[in-house]
């Protein structure tokens, strides 16, 4: 099934057309580009290398986050968008599940994370097992500085994924990071899984999927303190 | 170091530009286009979207093989005639080396294959070990029927890379496949690898390199036995 992925959760802005498990296309560009200025041109460019129709797409697939607001309003309301204008299903996936298809191998314990902002992460656990990818742990959020803890516990070799920079993770046997150019989101992987959680049914409304964001935006924190004082 | 690495050495057709392990923007495409035709389009995307200049890149890497003869040739002349019309280095790595990137884990035996024809493929060795690549064993060629056996006697945990679809894997506790989306090189890879080797000082003559086959190409071996009858 002629599937496009999306992914603006991050800084990287990755989409890629996939076809049963096959990446016909991907392209990704991390420049600091706005992703408002940089995800429809980059689709263009891709449509025409390709010569893929828009018409011809059956599934889109995009990231859902947890990730950068304005980041995910973008891809979310770009797949809406065309899912709603092609008249095709769309699928919403897990961005730190996303990031678990960047080491797809048995036996170790693969921590995606992503900055949920003022020393913050998002986390979740994921294991591959015979080409399934399992969830070992739930996204939860917690202070970067309680992550190491975390993943102790498990006693078992971790790589950490993702948004991982400003982590400050302690030399350890069994604890290590992704190199820098295997960490961030690919739209091949948002394409996969959005294919497999089509077929198991997973399919969502144009207009009422959100972006997944666990933490509430400084606006709306904001927002809620000074009702508090009222 | 802005870096641009080119693969052409299978059907996918795989450019990027990298600076310093960070990927900046990376395009690929596999959709049976042949390269000739695919290439430099692409590689012209990249530059227009991503607002790089080419006098401003200062280094090229280039898959060397092994490989498809016409693809190394062209991904070779490519990169041959953009580094010595810039005036700066050009690098041309090992694609079987490129393609032990797609899985930088510890401990795991790595198994880059790429098909010679007749039923052959080449293969070599690789462990990662604390971020860096070693090899564990130098390219060969062998029939893949004697693959398994080859692979069984370092009895550890194995992965195959590389063109392995039309390789018949017994079930096996130790060996298994990369998954179909995991498989194929990425210029990413080559220009990780070419700016490594370009620090080391193994830059390259751009004339004077030749494609990295082993085997003979199919004219070669027919104009070798017209030799010997005569």
């Amino acid at each position: 099934m002629l599937t496009l992925g999306i992914d603006t959760a991050t800084k990287v802005c990755t989409i890629a057309l996939i076809d049963k498990e096959k990446i016909l296309a991907a392209y990704e560009i991390n420049m600091g580009m706005t992703h408002s200025e940089g995800l429809v041109p980059q689709m263009d460019q891709l449509f025409q290398r390709t010569g893929i129709a828009k018409k011809d797409l059956e599934l889109i697939a995009v990231s859902r986050g947890p990730g950068s607001f304005t980041g995910l309003r973008i891809g979310l309301a770009t797949a809406e968008a065309m899912a709603y204008g092609l008249q095709i299903p769309m699928i919403a996936v897990s961005t730190l599940e996303v990031l678990a298809y960047n080491l797809p191998v048995d036996n170790i314990l693969l921590a995606p994370v992503l900055d949920a902002q003022k020393g913050n992460y998002y986390v979740a656990l994921y294991e591959w097992h015979k080409g399934e990818l399992q969830e070992v742990a739930p996204v939860t959020i917690m202070p970067g500085k309680e992550l190491y803890g975390f993943l102790e516990q498990y006693n078992k070799e971790t790589v950490l994924l993702g948004e991982c920079d400003k982590l400050i993770i302690p030399e350890n046997e069994n604890i290590s990071l992704a190199p820098l150019w295997n960490r961030l989101p690919r739209g091949s992987a948002v394409a996969l899984l959005g294919e497999k959680l089509h077929k198991a049914g997973g399919d969502m409304d144009y207009f009422g999927t959100e972006p997944f964001y666990i933490r509430k935006s400084e606006a709306e924190e904001l927002w809620d303190k000074k009702q508090q004082k009222k």
